[in-house]
């Protein structure tokens, strides 16, 4: 049994290095290569566990890295869809949900269960615990665009607001972490690396 | 107070980053392209999580997640030395731990402190958490290059005993998974891509 449950897991670790082709829109610090969604978990992970201080709420920080390592699997599946994109909806899709069946399901069952739940958890975004893991999901690529002359806002034309809405979801997280992020979004306006129509 | 932190934080964040540009010799599965640390990190905690039913002995499995998820970030001052390499040793360098007084410090003095330990703790390889988190690097290297026809064995003529001496490592933490990568080390000798001179 436990010889079984171990070559389902393996299967599993092989499958899942898939992750580290999969482009995202982002792209490194100061850099032109896009990040892939390995590189980006990896990162995530670091976010929650250097900042979790900050949390408003009380988190379970090892649940908050789980749901941060396994957010994206599902786009071995379903691809990565820019958070800006008008026509697709990011989060929740038929696809994705049948992405997650199949992949985590390459492990015991129980295990399986275990991490299709943190998958939805997270995608649901109403625990404490998801509010704080999508925070960090919102504010790695905030400091990416301000280090890259405003990265995906500038390559995509996204306007001051759709930032700022996106981007508030962070609030839910920790308000000292929105706070900073504000900030770094109304001085992109200012520098000219993010557009408010408006003004 | 809490301003002060989160700047440092994000200094740390932002320096991280660089993690995604080291290289290591092993690639991924079945390609040619080359890991780098950031993707390996986060491949080495999805499997700690996955795996830590195998641990020999009751392992805290955040402590280990954040042991592999930090184990390769001195490497962004003394880069990554192959664990084959004969003519320099692969842990505990001088140069690794300025690297990680000077990393690490980037960070609030208390956080700076607890990472620092932990990242000696894993290289110390002493306690139970630290002897899985470094069943794990053991471990996906061999899964890797067992899939990559002899990957990083054949490319630098790596023989048996070697191989088998570095991976022995793996029965510290789990003797479920060294039970099962002994099979996969002995299989790779049958199957010609590692080479067993006495043979």
């Amino acid at each position: 049994m436990q010889i079984d449950d171990l070559l389902r897991q393996v299967a599993f670790i092989k499958e899942i290095d898939k992750l580290k082709y999969i482009q995202r829109k982002t792209r490194l610090f100061n850099s032109d290569r896009h990040e892939n969604d390995a590189e980006h978990s990896w990162h995530l992970a670091m976010m929650a566990i250097v900042l979790a201080s900050h949390s408003d709420k009380p988190i379970d920080v090892l649940k908050v890295v789980k749901m941060v390592l396994i957010h994206d699997i599902v786009e071995i599946d379903a691809g990565d869809t820019f958070i800006y994109d008008s026509t697709k909806n990011h989060t929740n899709t038929e696809e994705e949900l049948l992405a997650a069946k199949r992949i985590f399901g390459l492990l015991p069952a129980a295990q399986a269960e275990e991490f299709v739940a943190i998958w939805e958890e997270f995608e649901e975004g109403v625990t404490d615990d998801a509010k704080f893991a999508k925070a960090m999901d919102r504010f790695e690529p905030l400091l990416q665009n301000t280090s890259n002359n405003g990265g995906t806002w500038a390559e995509f034309n996204v306007p001051y607001q759709q930032v700022y809405n996106k981007k508030k979801a962070i609030k839910e997280g920790s308000s000292a972490i929105w706070d900073y992020a504000e900030k770094l979004i109304n001085e992109s306006v200012d520098k000219g690396i993010l557009i408010k129509p408006e003004d």
